[in-house]
Order: structure tokens, then C-alpha cells, then sequence
């Protein structure tokens, strides 16, 4: 199975990207965690970025803030997907990462998910994957299954079992 | 090869959503275009999704304005990737659509494109499909060759050709 | 008379939704409290909502954060009144709720109350059923008196007692 | 059946409020329609809303834009249901007005519907005063089917009458 | 010399509004502040606003939160100047309250100051009750100095006092 | 009777501002319209706005676009009330400079009005000056009277006369 | 004499920069007006940016719109400053490019001017190379000069020449 | 070597300008310092801007909250470049500050920075006195591998060294 590559532009990233490490993880896809800067080692990023591919990455994760230009920037250098998790700092409450990583020019899509959304960046990519993976689709469908049912339990609970 | 589902929420959408269904045409990616409300005909929106695996589909590109839930309902009744394109509408120039598209709970993601980016969202949509195409990723590097060497002839063009 | 239900996307709306369930309380308007997903459990919400009349229902208020498409989803299965409470969340306020519940399309509106507006959710589910019940329509005139009488006292406090 | 009062702030606001009168006259619904304004005619205003319920007015539908404080006021001088159109002025997109209706304090809530949702508002009484109205009820039903039959023709028509 | 009216709408506003009370009495300005609802208590609102001017009112400042309608409210039953103070609540950082005071349409103008900006609101009063009063116009004067000449001692404090 | 100073910051505000010039002139106020920039001509502004008072202006009204500084440097340089008046320029709709004018800090109030809002910042100038001219003071009421005829007029049309 | 480097994203931006063309020749600066994109052609934008300094550039402009990371990454391959402009496109109002422009992580600047601020762009760029080139200062000291004559020559025709 | 002016609006500015003023330091730019006000002490704000050049100085900081007019009203009363600092007060997240600083007219740059973006401010002025300073110029390279060095660092010590 493909690999998913994530890369934050930041470690101070780390917290919110943790979410999206785990959900891989109980997937059972094999992932690569990366710190790199669309502005401080641009090099780094496009080295990545080009060779993705090749190493076997199927989906690539990008988290960053403020002026988010670090999915962009990747999926300038591959034709993989990229998926953009915009960071929220310290203001704006991240509409500006928001703005930065969805609002892409024709040509060069990121799959942007909501503010921290790193949760379901990873399940977005699992999605990708499971497109032609049987096995993992039926994971897939299998954690549906699972959230909806603690949903009802709490509803349940709420209730004192009588729905 | 799986095809790609590309509902919009009303027919007024049209305009917009044409560049998706061109854009997977010149890819060779056979889709179905649908006109479904989440609102209005909630019955087809759900029926449709949790048969679209079953019916072949490998992604879903859902488009809509305003309190747009359409793309947000239909990843609810799947687990194949859903892609939003939200529309801009007479107000609020799109940001209701893109918050209510992007800002997707954890665990039900929306991979979501620029407001009103109708091609970005068949590019994407084909990005997913060549995970394990190599033929279909191949011709993603061309496409994007061919947008790069646009650009290059019209910065050659600017400059008398001498770039 | 007519129940209201009162339905949370998540029990962490609960701090909020609790305003709600109060003053419903305390105008002795029977309600049943449900925590039901528009993503992960849709089926119970469209479920509830196409039963909703049947069962005695007058008005359903639905509350949810982020991406805020339950109150819109019930009110695409019902045709009795929807009152939504947009909930804010960790980013933007609340602002990205606000949008995705006020901002529907014609045909199938939604009545949005304040972010985190849980009591004026029920206050309006009650002005709703006072509509055609006089005794209860006596009742919201009390409230608004005693409303009054508060801001008066306090008024007066503030001033020795001399306004 | 009790009437439906229809207030707009200024005889600008009428091209946008006239969905609403004919929306509720398709219903069969009796409404008075006037120009009133929170701040150049707030006695008009307090003296119509006073006596609403006793004119027999079952809910009211106030239009206002910029800083929209007329169904507020409105609110404040009845216990009726008030629903709030916001209108789009020259300037924010009607984000001010949005937010001027819908942001009211605990006690005194205004169903608000979109920016310029003149039919929604109307749909919205309608459904308010079909809560205690069996005959009513089945009109929003039939209302319901016509829409949905409507997007479903669109659909087919789409698709050469496949789907 | 008249009086200077401070309403505010709730009592929960006081914390912001002592800096304007504070600053009229620094000035010798005499004022009567006071706790009144746009919407729960509209009548004392109307009735404080239309006799002000004959109580010896010179200017009405008001203050309030959310949709903030009081300054507004006030400033449609009288014609002495309304100066608003946009409180900010718990959502949306006063935005709400800016626009619902200051977006006033054409012929009710509301004097607004900054959001939670009472200081300046008592400030601006003082300007008011200047035009025609040169013992109040030097206070103004002296107190302009006097901020100066703080701003230029943290200045001088800063550099070693060389500047 | 005190004057008003009018200064703009280019000529292009003029079609907003001649609202404000033909309103004081109604009022019988006499007027000096400038055009005078924050940034361009800063010495002017400054030599304005200090000589403003001793020239006999009671109150000045000034209007600029975009980053909108104009009305918050003259009340730097003056003590005499400042009204500002956002001018709605290409882009984001005024927003810009309705937060560039309201925004003062403390010490230093522009008593805002609404974007574009000419015509309310001559009508604040008249209440201001009336505070201690009974003459004008009437005028004010008259005019408001008038204001509410006009609305009840057309209220009166709209239903055959009969309200 | 340094020469400036003008990047634009898409030809599409040329009526935008023509301004910043047309203002740097009326300094006498040489310029290289070039159209790369930081996500169709990366490679150029850094091999462009990477090269600058040694092929005799002093500043670079970039103008792109949406998520505009055309500046942002140019900064992040040179140490010579950067200009961004931010372009204002079909949505949003440029409030997207200002944010994907300005809001640059610690470390890597973009020294950012108004949403199409085209020729503000040119004069930040001529500020810069005029600090240590004193015949440039004084063309700036008379272009300022030009300007305030512009302005006191519309004011002085406003009022028939008496200002 | 040119100095660099650090201006601050308010002495609470300085938690966020000391960044700025280290990051000088770093490079052995001599800096000075000082508290002005745009509104409280204009006279040494235009005195400071005017002689700036005269007195060695090559550019000049300005940071500023709310209404941030002080980058601006420098500005005008300079030609040598002056980069903005917005800086996040108590409400709106530094919104304010930020398009009160960056959407100046035409003709009077600022070179604006992110919110709270001190550090690069100072970079920004680095790089702009580097253009014509070799030595400098070299400081800048070397800064900008240390930044690519931490950044690998990190990268390096999350993947156990082997990247």
C-alpha cells in the first residue's frame, strides 16, 4: 500500500498534527512525518515534493499557519494529491491559513479540511487510498460504523436507553 | 476505470460546474452530472451516495452556495472521498459556502477547492483516481507541463521572447 | 399541547443546549433532548425529522458548531418549524455556525438565533406554540414583564431608588 | 386564521419583500403589509407591534438593512413569533444587517432567515402558523413535492430522462 | 452647563462603562447613568430619550453588546446628539455591536466611538458641550497636554531622558 | 452660529460628500468644504484642524477612503469634535475604512458614522451645534417630523390610504 | 543602479501592475516585468529569485491573487527585500491575497502594500533603492512634492482659489 | 551604516516590538527607539519623520494597534521607507491594525508586515539597508542558513536522524 507523507511547516504544529498521525496509525498505513518550511528550506520541500512519487507516497498531508503556503507549494511539485490543513496561530483564528491553503489558482488543487482539522485529513486520505484497496474501504466503512454508534450511545445515555 | 459523481445543488450552479465536467472529459474520465438538493431532494442526495461505490463511483464532486450542506450530506452516506466546490452566490461572495463546506466534524471530511474552482475540483478528482493509475498520472504530468509551458510563452511573449 | 424537540450534533453542545432545556422547563412545554450527527448519524436524524409531526412535535430546535448543517438537514425532512442555534466552536467564533444554519436556500428556511442563543431558541419555540394558545401566550407576557422588572430593579439600584 | 404582518424599513427594501407577500398569498395566507421605521417612525413601530396579537396578527416579518434594528424593536414590543429578513445594502453585503437581526439578547429572540430570504420568511410563517393547522400543514407538504418534483425534472431533463 | 445622559443595556456592561462616568466627572461634567433594554424595557428607553433635552440632557451615550440596538433606539426619539459604545461580547469580538450602532441609515446618525471605547465616548461628549463652553474647551485643552506629555515621558524614560 | 469644516482626502469622495455639504446647507449652517490629505498634504491638514476653532468651526467632518486616517490625524491636532465619515473605495467594501476611522485609541475620539454615511455626519454636526441653539434645535425637530411624514406617506400609499 | 525585478503570477495581473511599470520608469529604474508562477512554474520563480541579487536586481515586486504565495515564495529563495502586492480576483475582494501575502511566518518578510497597490509597490521599491542614493531621494522629495500640488491645486479650485 | 527608527505608538507595544529591536541588535544595526503617538503627540511624530533623514536614518519601524495610523502619518512625512507593524489589541485579532497600516492611497507606501510580525519588521529593514551593503548582504545569507539549519535539525530529530 502507498504511503502518506506528512509534513508540518512547523513543530510548533505538532499538537493539532498528532490527530492525524494516530488516525493513520489505526488504519494501519505507513506514513512519514516531516518538518520542513515552504519558506525557510524550500529546497527541502520541493526535493520532497518531486520525489514523493517515486518513494511510494500516494497522499501527502501539508499543516501550516498564517500565510499557509506550504500545500500549495507541494502541490506545485507533484501531481500526487495534497491535502491542506490550515493551521490556527495566535491571530486571526486561522482564516488566514484558511484563505492561504484553499484559495488556489486553476491548475494546482490542495484538498483543504477545516481549521485543525488534522483528524480528517488523515481519514480524507485513507478515503484516496481506499479507492482501489477493497480492504481498506471496509475499514473505512467499519469506523463509520463505530462513530455513529457512540453517537447513538450517548444518545442513549442521555435518554436512559429508552431511544 | 471508476467514474466521478458531480452533483450540484441547483441547476443555477451550471456555469460554474462546467469546468469540472470538461476538465475530467479532456482526462478521458467518464462522469455523471446530476442536479440533487440536500435540502430539497434529500432522499436522491442520500441514495445516491451510499449506492455510488456500488455504481462504480471513485469520487464525489459536490457543488453549492450558501448554507452549502450538499457535499457535507453526501460524505455522511459514504466513504468514497467527496470534493465541495463551493459557489459563490449574491452575497457574502462565497464565504458562507467555503465555511460551510471546509469547516467539516471530525471524522466526515470534505477535501474542498477554491470558491467557485469548478476545474480544481475535476483535477483533484483525477489526482485521487491516478493514486493507482500510472497511465492517468501520466497524463496529470503532461497537463501540467502544458500549463507551465503557457506560462513560460507568455513570459517569453512579454519580454520579446528573450527569457 | 405540542412537544419540542431539542436535538445536539455533539454532547459537548450540552453546556450550551442546557439554557434551552430550562426554559422550556419552566414555561411547562414538554421537550425530548437527542444528540443525533446530520454526518454520522443521518439516517436517525432524517428518521426523527420525517416522524417529528407524527409524534407530537411542534417545532424541533437543533444545535451544532463548525460546519452546521443539522438544522438544516431536519428542516429538509419536516415541514414543521426548525430553530437553529449556531454553536461556537474552538475557530472563527462561531461565525462559520451562523452562516451554515441562516444561509439557506429558498424554500427551506431555518429560524437562526444567536451563536450559542440556546435560550432565545426555546423563548422562540414557545412564542411559536403560543401562536394558537392563549394560556401560554399569558405566560411569554409574564416572562417579558419579569424580564422588564429585572432590568428595572437594577435600573433603580444602580440610581438608590430614585428613577 | 391569524394574519401575517409584513414591515419593511423602507420602501427601497420592496423589491426584496415582495417574494414574501406572494409567497404567503400561494399559501392563502392574509397579511398586512407596511412601511415602518425603527428610528424615523419608532411610534408606528411599538404601537403596530402592541397591538398585533390583538389586530389578530400571528407572527411578524420585518426586512431591514445596514443596521438593522427594526425586527428587534419589533420583538421587543410583542410576544408574537418575529422573524427578521436582513437585507443587502451598498456597502458589506449585508453582513451588517445579518448580524444586527439575528445577534439579539436572551429574552427577546428574532427568527432570522439569509440575507434577502424574503421567501424563506414567508415559508418560515407559514410553517408557524401551520404548527395548530392540519389544512396548512398538508399545503407546506404539497409545497415540499413541488420542489422536490422540480429539481428532479431538472435532473432528468439533464440527463436525457435517465435518472 | 446640561448633563450627560449614560445608558447602558445591561448592568453586565458597567466594567466597560466606568471609564466614561470616571471621565465626566474628571471633566465636572454631571451625569445620570443608567440601566435600560432596547428590548425589555423599550418604554423607559423611549420615554428617557423623548423628555432628555427638556431634563437638561446636552448628549445621550448608550451602550450595548451583541445586536446593539440601543444607541440607535435612542437616537429615533430625540434629536441631541447619541454617541454609542459598541460593547464586545462573547462572540465575534464586538464586530456585531460595532455594526448595529454605527451603520445607521440616512437621517438617525449614532456617533460611534471604538469598540468598548467609553473613555473616548465620554471624551467626545466633552467636545460636544465645548462648542459653546470656553471653560470646558480649555479643560479639554489641558487635558490633550497632559496626554502628551505622558506619551512624551515614557518616551524620554525610555531613552535615558536624551530625547 | 459656529461653521463646519468639511475636508476630504481627493476629490473622488466628492460625489458621497455632497450629501453632507447640501444637508448643512438646509440646515442653514455655513460651511468650508477642503480637500486635504492625511499623507499628501500633512501640514495643511495640521494647520487646519489647529486654527479650525479659533477660525469659528464648531464641529469638522472629514471623509476618507481605504486605509482612512484623515479624520483621526485632525482630532490629533484639534479639540473640537471630529466626525469621520468611511468612504466605500474597490475593495473590501468600506470595511478598511470604517475600522481605520472608528478604532481610535483612547483620548483622541472620531465620532463615526456609517460608510458613506454623508449625509448623517452633517445631520450629527447640526445636533451638535444645536446643543446650545434652541433655533436649530427646532429645525432638527421639524426635520425629523418630516422624515417620519415621508415614511408614513408612503406606508399610506402602499395601502390605499387606509393606515 | 540596482534594477527591480516585477513578478506577476498570471498575465491576467497586468492591468493591476502596468501601474508599478509605469511609476518605476518615471524614476528612471530599470525593471524586468516578468509572468511566473510560484505553482505552474516553480522552478522558474526560484531560479529567478535564487539569481536575483547576482544579476544586478536591488528589490523584487510580486503581485498575485487568491491564495497568493507567488511573494511568500520568492522571499523564501533571496535576501533581497520583496515587495507583495496583493490582487484582488473574482471572490473575496483580495482580502485572501492580503492575508496569503502578508501574514509570513518569523524569519522571511514581504513587505506588503494595499490590494492593488500596484504603484505603491514601485515607490516602496524606489524608497528602498534611494537610501543610499541621494539623486533618487530627491526625485522622491519631488515626486511628494508633485503630489501635495496636485492636492492644494484641487482644493484651491474647490473654493475659487481663496484657500 | 544607516540607523534604523523604531517608533511605537504606545508603551504597551514594547512585549511585541522588543523582537525588532533584538533581531537589529543581531545584526549590529544601531536602532533608536522611541514612544510617539500619531494623535497624542503629532508634533513629534512629523518632527521625528522629517529630520529622520537628516539625522542617519536609513529606515523607519512603526508598530501601532487599532486604528494603527502611525506607520502611515510617518509616512507622509518622510520618503525614506517605513515598514508597519499592526499590532493585535483587545478586539478583532489585529484586523484593524492590519488594514489600517497596509491599504494606504497611492503615492505613501508602507511596507506592511504580518500582525504582531516584529522580528520580521526588523529582517525587512535588514534587508532593505543590505541592498547596497555587501557585509550585510552576507549576515542576511548566513542568518537565513541558520533559520534552514533548525529546521532540519528538528526535522532530523523527529525521524530518529535518518532524513
Amino acid at each position: 500500500m502507498k504511503k502518506v507523507g506528512i509534513i508540518m511547516g512547523s513543530d510548533s504544529d505538532m499538537p493539532v498534527v498528532e490527530a492525524a498521525i494516530k488516525s493513520l496509525e489505526s488504519f494501519g498505513i505507513e506514513s512519514e512525518v516531516r518538518i520542513m518550511s515552504a519558506h525557510r528550506t524550500p529546497a527541502c520541500v520541493a526535493d520532497f515534493a518531486e520525489n514523493a512519487k517515486a518513494r511510494g507516497f500516494g497522499v501527502i498531508i501539508a499543516a501550516a499557519g498564517k500565510a499557509a503556503h506550504l500545500a500549495g507549494v507541494i502541490a506545485g511539485h507533484t501531481t500526487i494529491p495534497v491535502i491542506g490543513i490550515p493551521i490556527k496561530s495566535s491571530t486571526l483564528d486561522g482564516l488566514d491559513a484558511l484563505l492561504a491553503t484553499v484559495q488556489m489558482p486553476s491548475g494546482i488543487p490542495v484538498a483543504t479540511v477545516a481549521i485543525n482539522g488534522a483528524e480528517n485529513a488523515a481519514i480524507l486520505a485513507v478515503q484516496m487510498l481506499a479507492i482501489e484497496d477493497e480492504a481498506l474501504a471496509e475499514k473505512l466503512k467499519e469506523h463509520r460504523v463505530k462513530m455513529a454508534e457512540a453517537v447513538m450511545k450517548k444518545d442513549a445515555a442521555l435518554n436512559g436507553g429508552k431511544n
